[in-house]
Order: structure tokens, then sequence, then C-alpha cells
């Protein structure tokens, strides 16, 4: 079948909406119909090349649609139901998932950078060349294939737009907070950086009863939205004194857990200072792989904790639809997240927009 | 009182063996008969001036004796006890006494760094002056003042110069690997830097059932060393391919943990490039408090997670006579640590030889 | 000095108001000036002989008041502290203390049941002859004397009445949900028993973020209760099909977590068969020590694990203020809990309530 | 094709050696060929209808062999493999193993008591009639098909015999101290029950470097054994003050960890009055499922834990190979449980020794 789906071909070029193909579906694979598809800034870091990926490419990895058809093995779902992409599915079998570390699932880590499926191959060709999958999504397009631990069935009522979200900044948030670090209620907890991530970092411990929640953020409109979110103290990242205070709000001693969502080197560095002994580092953000990561020795001493994470801890199955009847009871934000909406022909002002930092989320909506 | 000790008056000056004094025992106070004492990297940090101590102060913080007299209130030793001490007893009361993390006890915190017991006054002087204790024990000198929970019964089988290793070498590293890493039985281990505290690591990781035990370090001497404390695999620090070659030893992977205790910033970068993903790191060793420390972040990538301890997650109480125990078991190896055997007034002989590399723990006997 | 107490002489008999003494304080003591005093099961089961104690005793451990006068020694209140008693202090350096389990504290377990404080004593005694402690506190009195550790100071805010419940039925029921059990946010539990503790369970596992919380009562006075403190389901206990109704709500698996806080043989045997596989129990409640529990093999197959806990995982200093800071904020109910005022005259009426069951909580009111 | 194997027909009648047959492997089968099949108590319990499954049937659970051939889609073995059974297979993705408890996959959990395969079906036939696999093993024949996640490679060098006693035995009681219990080094802990599983819970133990291990049982002979496997405190089960004994090798306290493997509802009651406050008990042996097991209320006061655990937290390709190396290595005793060797056509000599109580293990051997 064909469809449009906005290619990359060169990095630093904008994308192209083109017709691209895909042939018959194997047995395990889904095809589902995109109707949302969010903007995440690992997508730019591909399109500005800090990040390689084969091209060309679809890009896109926070993706909600229907599923339309699926493989002959297909049993986990089936035409109809809604679903969120996963940008992480599994094989259940191998080194990794035997051990219940699904997210670093072997095919998953060999096959995803190469811009493949978990089996090896593309499914899509764009002018008669192989078109490459973004970490088993490509949801920038009106139709994706992935694998069937990739679409994650959710509750229909949750609409699309917000759904998509729950695919990557939602649950590396959420799950950095209530899956991956320890935060026993009343705990104090400060979050470095209130970009999609980070706001959802600060209501997943606002759902772990964190009693003090500090927001810190050079932009004050972001700090505003934080307080929305939960936070409840907030901290211009730029004020020369955010140790001081950071601790003034803390009995003197720091975060019992901090959580860094800005991926800066600068934000490592200041996320080790303003923890307290003992305390918990959970590390979302990222930078470049080659980069240097530094922090002053004194200030990780006392026995603190750093725990990168890169997707919240995501059980898809377990925490998606979960995630999705929170929203749907009023106890998780969502509408506040997404600050622009446009067609999949509109794609590259989205990313305009982040480059210029006007957007918590942009989601490129598909008419039904 | 009065009693011999090696005072160290200026930085970068040698020990002055003295004549000390001691006034009477305050309630909880405990006076100890030091019968051994270990050489600790610490003491030459002090006595260089990387880490600052008020001065005069009485060195040592290895130490084993025998309970010469106990203060009024005194109710966990009596006299005639055979005791380790700890260089981190705690008030059992304060906000992380309270936590259960006593190692991070705020009296300790505070008082330990001024030279002082955990009321915040000194018991000795020397020429009049007031002499300054060092973490608590002070246990270059023939007898030392310490609270009674920094004092520890052990067993009198042991002697004294093999127990007093017990009090900072041997719980960081066996306790790095035994308390505070995570390593199920079967796991692959690597421990960077093979002195005091990496042997001890090494033979904590065997206690734990470690798989493969690869030990990494720049001495070919401390390398054969380690085979002994029952390392499985040796790597020469300098080679150029050691990340290669621990991954060759690991299935591809990385160590499922790797316990850092060298000590030097090249060894904590190292650390992350070999951890496996999702695999453990452990900081046992420290740098100056305001060097950076440093690594590729593509290294860390991978749900790795970093714990820095000081004292090897030790419960003193709970581990010194189990330590003590395993030693008299045939268990634990602490007879292969002591390299040199000194009387006090040779005491700048060992940090001599300390200096050029050539201990792995020299100790000061003291006469019955 | 003089005080009215409430003095239990003999078993079955009502409490009898009367003037006791104390004598002076010792080092450590604490003289606290109860003003609230919660009327907890545990007192009644002494009145009834369930639970064996030495005669004359003054009852009461929910304890609210200002301290009046200090030891020597004490550090950690001062007069004109607002404290909540707690029922467990513990002496921060036995063989519990030391591996971070205060609550099984050794000198504890071995004075409490004596009716003596952690010294192996009394301090009051009535008409000449010696007066016994209940559980280190007997607030059922115009003052206390309790050990420095057993003295909680909290936010003067908090009304004395609403402060006495976080020392007993609070802090076992939310700590059992907040510092027990495993809950991870959005999971499925449910709370057998809809008295004090089971109500503040109920609201644990909604700080907790719990999806679904599943009262079981017989009474449904309780089970509307259990509405307002966050129950989403409530299944009378007394239906036939109490198992059915649980799985029916939980995918047909079971809870992921239950709670038990019934006190009662049927509501062990009924916890077993309601949780899930994998599934987490929780025993808060308590029958007689010789009677027997049973439950189905069948039932508990499947990886199932049960937790005993006393006091809900409290770490007092911790916790207390905590729960009074949640109370202010407006995120913790206290008040619901109150169903009955008394002064200490007449506190038999308010055991004659708890017996008939009218009661959640009856609080003895002392005038200013 | 056709081969030999073990069938029950009727409970209560012995096992008839019959030629039975399989059809085509489906994609994901795999065919065994077993050189040597254990003979477990869970195999008798089923011959003797207290475990209720659909007749015929071929038992044996405990199999070890060589590939034969596999379906067109396994990955994970090839032909000419040394493999181990797992009775405990998982789909990898059902609710279960999502959530990272591949024990209760649910697929195994329907299809597994029925007789059948992971995908609800046979594939042996004797006489024309359907013939039924237990638990997904059937190791009592000269063949036998599994799924590839139930086939696990280990190394060649291990000989069959001794291989087939990790699918079951070696894994639930190493598995259930090394994987399941807390028993940090130094522990205290006792095993009820020395039978295979009980014998190899101590040798679990002795891998985490428990410093006692109080073997219990009323066979001296089997006492004796569990010295060899590192038990060094023996008691008589029938000895009238077992619960004082184990105090006194503890302190006082009770062990810090006890698991139980005798199967037996005193058993139950016993493990409960022998942990200490806050101790760790795990029960691996099994009852009816509709016995009620009962303890005494205050034996588990205390903040005591109880886990059930059916395979000792098995990670089949994780820990087979790894209980292999161990074995090669010279560090796990698996010879010394080889009681009885027998023919496929002697197997009912074997259950009638284990009725006796003359077995550890009786095992089939198969020619090569
Ligand atoms: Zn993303
Ligand atoms: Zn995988
Ligand atoms: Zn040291
Ligand atoms: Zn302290
Ligand atoms: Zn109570
Ligand atoms: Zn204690
Ligand atoms: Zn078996
Ligand atoms: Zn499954």
């Amino acid at each position: 079948m064909e469809f449009n789906a906005a290619v990359l071909h060169r990095t630093n070029d904008p994308l192209s909406v083109e017709v691209v193909r895909v042939g018959d579906l194997r047995p395990t694979d889904v095809l589902v119909r995109i109707r949302a598809s969010g903007l995440c800034h690992t997508d730019l870091e591909v399109m500005q090349g800090q990040l390689a990926y084969p091209l060309p490419i679809v890009l896109g990895h926070e993706g909600a649609g229907i599923v339309e058809r699926v493989g002959a093995d297909v049993t986990l779902v089936k035409p109809g139901d809604h679903v969120v992409c996963s940008w992480n599915p599994s094989c259940g079998h191998c080194y990794y998932c035997d051990r219940g570390e699904p997210i670093l699932c072997e095919p998953y880590s060999h096959h995803q950078p190469r811009g493949h499926l978990l089996d090896g191959t593309s499914r899509m060709t764009v002018g008669g060349q192989k078109l490459h999958h973004f970490s088993v999504v490509s949801s920038h397009a009106e139709y994706c294939v992935v694998p069937e631990t990739g679409a994650i069935p959710v509750p229909k009522e949750i609409p699309f737009d917000r759904a998509c979200l729950i695919g990557c900044g939602v649950m590396t948030g959420v799950g950095g907070a209530a899956r991956v670090a320890r935060i026993p209620a009343g705990s104090n907890v400060a979050v470095l950086g209130c970009g999609a991530v980070g706001l959802n970092a600060i209501q997943g411990a606002r759902l772990q009863s964190a009693e003090r929640i500090i927001a810190i953020d050079r932009d004050p409109a972001r700090l505003a939205l934080a307080t929305e979110f939960g936070a409840t103290d907030l901290i211009r990242a730029d004020e020369p004194d955010v140790v001081a205070r950071v601790k003034a709000l803390t009995g003197g001693r720091g975060a019992d857990c901090v959580l860094e969502s800005a991926g800066h080197v600068d934000a490592y560095r200041l996320s080790s200072e303003i923890t307290r002994p003992g305390g918990d580092l959970v590390w979302l953000g990222k930078v470049n792989v080659d980069r240097d990561v530094a922090f002053r020795w004194g200030s990780l001493m006392g026995e603190k904790r750093i725990t990168r994470s890169s997707y919240g801890g995501a059980r898809p199955r377990r925490d998606f639809p979960w995630l999705a009847r929170l929203y749907l009871d009023g106890r998780l934000k969502l509408d506040e997240l997404i600050t622009m909406r446009l067609s999949l022909a509109e794609i590259n002002l989205g990313f305009a927009a982040m480059i210029r930092g006007e957007t918590v989320r942009a989601v490129v909506e598909f008419p039904e």
C-alpha cells in the first residue's frame, strides 16, 4: 500500500512529505493508521545530525492511531484497537528480556539504530529505495508498521492527540519519578528542566506524594507551567545561588531525589550539588554520546546514587493504559502539554518552533 | 593520663612521637589501649594537606586494642573487651540515624572534620595545647578515647594486627561488594585498583559467589596478589585495550558490576565504559573533593547505576565481628594484606613506603 | 508531682481516675502534659485480659501534648514543643537498631511488656505502689513521662485531638500502605477491615496513587466512610462471593496488594484468596498471640508474599511531622476519624462505645 | 515419529512403557532426545492422584538431552545443543511476562494443568489417543517436544544425569536461597527438610556465604548428607526442643532466614517459630492445594515476612548454564544427589524406592 510520510533524506534538510510504500505484513507485524504524532527533541537530533541514523528515514516515535491490519500470528492486538506506539518493543526472550530488563532488548538494540524493525529489515520504500524506520515507530506518516509488542492498546475514550504523548515524553517523565526513582511519600524532589519530560517528572513526583517539588528552569514561562503540573517551588536556573536556594527549601540538606530532564552538562553537574547525602539522582535527559559529563567529586560523596533511565522504566503494556486511565480520571495532565497543532504538511513549522523554544509539544494530527 | 602518640603538627612534616595527655572520661567515652594500627592512604592525604584537618592531630583510623576503662554510662563494651575502632560512630537518633543511614550521622558529619568527638570537643592535649582526634579514632598512639559506638567488640582469638585492618580497608572493600553492590550469585564483576580496598572488594565478590572476578591494576605484583584474593582474570590497566578485554571476558557486554577502588579520575571514567548495560557501578575510591570526575555520556547510557560508598555500607557492630569470624574460619584473607610491620617510633618509614607504592598495608604494633 | 490518671487495677474492671505521682526526671526523660489521648483497641485488649500486662497500669498509647520539662541530657525536644508520643521508642544502638530495624529494639522489646520505660523501671506510683507504663506512653493521664525518642515534635498548628491519632492508628494504616507494602502507582489494592487502621490504609493507598482501592467490611457505615477516605469500590464482608467480587474488579486476577486490618482469623484467610499471583499481603491486624492463623495452601501458591507489620514501618521522627503537615495541607483526613470526644472522667464511656462498635476513634481531651 | 515413553493411564497404576507417536514440529517446537530424566516427588503426586492431571500422560519434568530437530522459527537452540528442560517456559509478552514475573506466565498457567504445550494442544498420541504432556516437559521418554523457551542450552561437558537435576530440584533449592530469599553474607539460615530441594537450599545458602546453616530433618542419613552440602549444624526434627535448639545457635533470636523444603504442615508451623523477628521465611515445599496451613499468630509477629516460591525464582536461561558451570568448577554438588540409576523399563522401581524414602534422586538414563 501507499501513503504519505515525512521523509528525511539528508541531515539539515527539511522533512519532505512524500508517498511511500509498504509491502505485505509479516506474521507479527501490525499496521497502524496514525491519528496523531508528537514532535520530540530526539527527532530533531536526527535531523540536525547529532544522532546518526541511516537515511532516508521516516521520523516520529510518539504515535497514536488505530490498528488497521495485523499479521497472521499477531495475538496482542486486533484491527480497530486504539494504540499508542512504544519506541522500545522487546523480543521477550533475549539475554536482557530473560533478566527482566526489556528496555535493553538485544534485537532491539541491534536493529533499531540501523533503521530496521526487530527482524533486521525495513518494510518501507520511497521511490523504489529502501526507507528506514525510526526507533521501530516512524509515526510522522499516515501509517506505520510496527511489531505487535510495539502497538499498545489504550482506552478508546482518550483522544489521539493526547494519547500519542504517552508514547515518549509522558512515559519518560512520569515513569522516571514513579518507576525508576526512589520517592517514598513525603520526599522532597527537585526537577531540572521543565520541558515535556520535566513537567511529567513533576506530575510523577506528585503521584508519588512527594512533599516539596522544586522546579528549576531558565524560562519563567516553563516555571509557570510547572506549577500547574504540581511544582511547589520554582527556581530560575540562571539565578546565582541555585544550590543555596534548594538547600534552604530542604532543611539545609538538599533534595531527597533529583530528576535531571534538561539534557545539558550543566544540569548533570548541578543535579549532584543539590542532592542530599544518601539521595537519589535520576538522569532522564541526554547529550551527545561522545560528550563528557562531569561533576565535582565532593558533590557526589555522601552515599549518593545516580541512575540513568532512558524511558522511565517503561513496561508499555502495563503503563500506557494506566497513564491513559489517569488522564481520563483527571489525575494526569496532558492537555497543557500541547502547545501547537499541525497537519503533516506543516510539520517543519513544528520543528522550527521547537528550535525557537516555543513549544512544549507540537502534535501532528491526521484527519479521521 | 599520659601516653605516646604520633602527632602531626604541620602538613608535610613527619609525624612526631610525643607524650600526650587525656583527661577524665565522659559518661559514654571508652579508653582503648591500642595494640595495632594500620596506615591508610587517608592518613597520608592529611599529612600531605590534600585533606584539610585542624592541627595538631593524632592520625590513625584503623585501630584495634583492649578496652582499658569506660565512662559511667557505657553499656556496649566493658574493660578487657578486644575491640576494633569504627571511624564512623553514630549518634543513633539524628535525621540520618533515624532513617537507617548511620554512615551519614549528623553529629558525626559536623564534629568529625573539626577533629572532635561526637560531643564537639577534644579529649587530648599536647604540651598544654588542644590536640585533635582523627575521624573519631586517632589510633597511631598507645591509647585512644572513642565513643562507645566506635569501639566494636570482636572475638579475642583474632590477632590485633589482623583485626585492625577490619576497621577501614577490609570493611570498605568487602562491604562494597557484599553490602552496597548488587552482586547476585553468578555475576561477572570487575575491580579497578588492587590496593587494600580493591583486594578486599575482590574477596567480597568471591563471598557473593561472583562467577568471573576481573582485577585491573597497573602493577603486576598487585595483580598477582589479586589472584590469591579470588580474581579469576587479570588485566594490566595500562594495556591499550582494557575495555575490549573486559568485554571479551563477559560475552561482549561488560561486567554486571564494577567496583572502583583506585581513587583516580581515569578509573572512574573507565568504570563506566566496562559496565554492561543495566549494570552497577560502585565507587569506593576517592579523589580530592574539588576535582572534577568525568565520563563519556554514551558510556553511562543503557540504564546503568552509580553508587558512591565511603565505608562499604558498614554497620560496624554487625560487620566487624562477622569479618573477624570469617578470618578465623579461614574464609577471609587478612595475613596477605600486611606487607610491613613497625613500631610507633618507626611510623614515618611506613608512610615513606606507602608513597613509594611498596605496601598493601603497613601496621604499627604496640607491645603487650 | 501529682496528677490525675486513669488506672487499671484489675482486668475487667473499669478504669479508675486517681491521683498518681511521678518522681524526678532521669537524664533522658521527657515530661509531657497530655492534651489529647485516643482510645485504641489495644487498650481494650489489656482491660479485657487478652493482652497480659502487669497491673496496676495507666493505659493510653495515642497521646499528644506539650513538653513540660526535660531531663538533663535531653537534646531532641525542649519545653513548649508540641509532641505526639511514639509507642515504640528505640535505643539507637542494640542488635536491631544497629541493623536499621528500630521497631524491634531489644531494650524496648524486653522492658515494654513489663510495664517499664526503656531503662527497666517505672516512674509512677499510685497510693505508694508501683504503677506501670503502657507501651512506654500511658497517655490516659494529665501527664506522662517518656524517653526523648518517644516524644516527637510536630507543627504547632495541628490541634491536639487530631495530632494524637497520628501516634498509633494513622501511622499504622498510612505506613502499612506507604512504608511497608509494595504499591507502585497504578496498583489495585484491597483493604480488609475499615476501622481506624483500615481507613488509614485506604488513604495510604491513595497517597501511593493506587488505581482501584477496594474496601471490605461487614458494616455499611464503615464502608460509607471508606469512600471518603479514598476507596473506589466497596464490598460487604458478609456477601457470599467476596473472592469473586474482588477478582471481577481486578481483571480476574485478584488485588496486587491486600492490606489486612480487621484482626480476625477469617480476614487473614480471605486476604490470601483475594491477592493476585505474585502479589503482596500486608497483615496489620492482630489476634491473640496463641491463636492459630490458617489459610488454604492453594491460595498462597503463585509466588505470593506476606509481610507482618505492627506499626506501619514507623520512623516516628520522619513520619509523624510529615503526617501532621499532610493534614495541615488538606491531603490527609483526620477529622473524620474522631467520632466521640470525652473528658478523662468519662473515659469508660468511650471504651463502652468501642465495645458496641460505635466509634472509629474516641478521644479524651484535656483542658488547656 | 515413534519412541518409547512411560505412560500413566490411571492413577495408582504403575507407569507403562509404550510406543508413543509425535507428529510434525510446529514453528517454535523443539524435539529433544532425552538422555537422563530425574524422578521428582511431583511426578509421584500425579501418580497417586493428589495432583490432578488429565490422563493418559507422560510424566517427568527433570530432563536433559540433545536437541534433535527444531521448528521453522526456532532461534534460541539448534540441533546438537545439549539442553536441560525447563518446566516453566514462558510466552514473553503476557500480563505477567510483561511485568518481569515469567514464572506466572498466563499461557503457561492456563495450558500446563491441562496437559498441553503453551499453544493449548498436545503433540503426542498413544494408540491413536491423545497423550498429555506433563508440565510442558514429559521427560520420562526417549524424546520430548517442548517450546524453544523450555529447552535451555548448557555446556556439553556436564554429564546428562547430573544436568537433568538442574531442571527442577537444584534450581528450586539453590534458587530459593540465592534468588528468592534475602540472605546477606553472614546470615544465619535454617533449612527444614533435607530432600533434593533442601540439600540444594543448603548449598544455595553456602553460595550466599551464610555463616551458620542449620539443617533440620527427621532422618539422620539425610542430616549426614546435609553436612556434605554445607550445613554447619544438624537438628533432628523429632527432638522435643527444636525451637530452643535453633535459638541457642542464633544468639537467642532465631534464624535470619528459614527455608522450608519439607512440604509438610508441621514444617510451615515450625518455620515461623524458628525465624528471628524481622526475618525471612521462604516456603519452597508444597502440600495439597486444599490443605490448610496454620501457624501460631504470636510466632509471626515481629515484622516477619513469608515468601512462597515454586521454582526458586528461576530465570532458566540465566540460571541453568550458571548452575552447570558451578558444577564443572567443583562449586556445586550434584553427584551426591543421585542415589539410584535406572533404565526406562525399571522406572517403577525408582518410584517404589522414593515411596520408601530411600532416594534423594533416582535418575532414568537412556543409552546414547
Ligand atoms: Zn521522544
Ligand atoms: Zn529481547
Ligand atoms: Zn582508611
Ligand atoms: Zn546520628
Ligand atoms: Zn493502638
Ligand atoms: Zn535498640
Ligand atoms: Zn520437580
Ligand atoms: Zn507469559
